[in-house]
């Protein structure tokens, strides 16, 4: 019998959205605006990568039910989603379409965008904080450390104020593309299969083999977001693709080529296989998830 | 032999400095402007009266060592300083000096300003985490929720998206303008008061009346805040006054008064020094900072 990886990616989406539903305040409750603009970012789409890690990684090391580890899952699309809010403001990225609709700053304002940016980096501690229970305090800390190492200055931030400088730039050396891509997008990616793994109480081999097959899917995850910033199809993408290019961005692509690009994720995406070689049958949901990274078309 | 506070405040405000430069990546580090930019708002004066409050409720409790909560002391700083700088931006209040310097976008620019609002905001969380040790770890936890409760929507973020509503209305009732802020200025007051508490051990009924002392040092802390911005010394402030009227906010001299704000701030502040009637002379400090709320000029 083969593994579903449809119906899964289906059946744990819905409880994924259905969380974030619970976990964020009613757009009824005052200030009616501000949760409104937030729930329009968080709840408005998106694939929920790293909610699904997180939850398939828990899985992986044997949690007895992996919906133990949501509200670590949710903080994760928050922490995820208020760096997009953020990033897409006049003064950073000056982006106006998200997924196919307009930005938060575009609908509500900017000082709306500033603040609800906020109110999520901020709700994604309180998430954790209140909702996950653990079966140590010790990893409910580690968790949160793992969080504000992934979100801060050698982190999600710092990789954005590099790329900020590196706009319009020549000297761009791929060690350079690589270390902006590892905290802007990896470090989060990271943390996903780790607070999952952590919070089900994995071995420390465990953990070590998802750290390697984090990093590496987060490498292909990248490659094949510039990839298809070049040839992807813009109503797939909910995003005009060639954005990348206007910025005159860092990319794999520009470096590389598409062809030396398109190899350099295929390898990317068997070494992050290969570091599940000692993990049984669920492990299924990661490995699928693997392959899914390289052949995604948005 | 009376207490000296003038010798108290510079001994626990050092502490305090140094510890904050202590937990703060050093400018040489990497990405450097961003932590140059970080230090340049957080290292920058300021009367550090959050993290003094902190270490004083601590003492006030009984703490062996009150230098044991400089961590979380540091953090609630790090997170005034954090919503100071993205209040400031053009988007928002559009201030551009700051304890008597440039604000954080006028010196370096306002993508700068957003991101390392959101590294203090991140650091804050992290500070805790990693460096504040607590007899229980559940001590810990209670003071990362209520740090994401005075920071998040129902909080400052809150507080400040109803006081940018509130702008050139007529509609502003005492009830509404208190609300304000008590979510803008009181709720992380409280929260400094109470981390400090719980981090030392402090009894229920302990935390209470550090509840109540905290609610009426936050309404005399805003009245007097609102009083200096009418009849304050620019050169004192270290900004402008008149900012309020200019924005034409709700504030106490608006509804009241000076006056009548006067007499507020002094009944807050009785009712702030009747609350620690069961405290001994460890909470000296506190009853200090309860008097120079309403006699500050700055």
């Amino acid at each position: 019998m083969s593994f579903d990886f449809d119906a899964y990616v289906a059946a744990r989406t819905r409880q994924v959205n259905e969380a974030l539903d619970r976990f964020t305040p009613a757009a009824t409750e005052p200030p009616s605006t501000l949760h409104e603009a937030m729930r329009y970012s968080l709840l408005g789409g998106g694939k929920r990568i790293r909610p699904l890690l997180c939850l398939a990684a828990a899985e992986a090391v044997g949690a007895d039910d992996p919906a133990d580890v949501l509200p670590t899952a949710c903080a994760l699309e928050m922490v995820h989603t208020f760096s997009l809010v953020h990033d897409d403001l006049p003064a950073l990225d000056n982006d106006d379409f998200r997924r196919g609709q307009p930005t938060l700053h575009r609908k509500y304002g900017e000082a709306m965008a500033i603040l609800a940016g906020d109110a999520l980096h901020t709700l994604a501690f309180a998430t954790i904080a209140t909702h996950q229970r653990a079966s140590r305090a010790e990893s409910l800390l580690r968790t949160l450390r793992l969080f504000a190492g992934a979100l801060g200055t050698f982190g999600m931030v710092g990789g954005q104020v590099d790329d900020l400088y590196y706009e319009r730039r020549d000297d761009v050396t791929p060690e350079v593309l690589r270390h902006i891509h590892a905290r802007k997008t990896g470090a989060l990616l990271n943390v996903s299969l780790l607070s999952g793994a952590i919070l089900a109480d994995a071995t420390e081999a465990q953990e070590e083999a998802l750290r390697t097959y984090g990093e590496q899917i987060g490498l292909a995850f990248q490659i094949v977001d510039d990839i298809l910033d070049v040839v992807g199809d813009d109503a797939k993408l909910g995003k005009p693709t060639g954005s990348d290019a206007k910025h005159d961005k860092a990319t794999y692509p520009k470096l590389f080529g598409l062809d030396e690009s398109r190899r350099r994720a295929d390898r990317a995406v068997q070494s992050s296989l290969s570091a599940l070689d000692t993990f049984d049958q669920r492990a299924e949901p990661l490995r699928c998830f693997a392959r899914f990274v390289v052949n995604r078309e948005a």
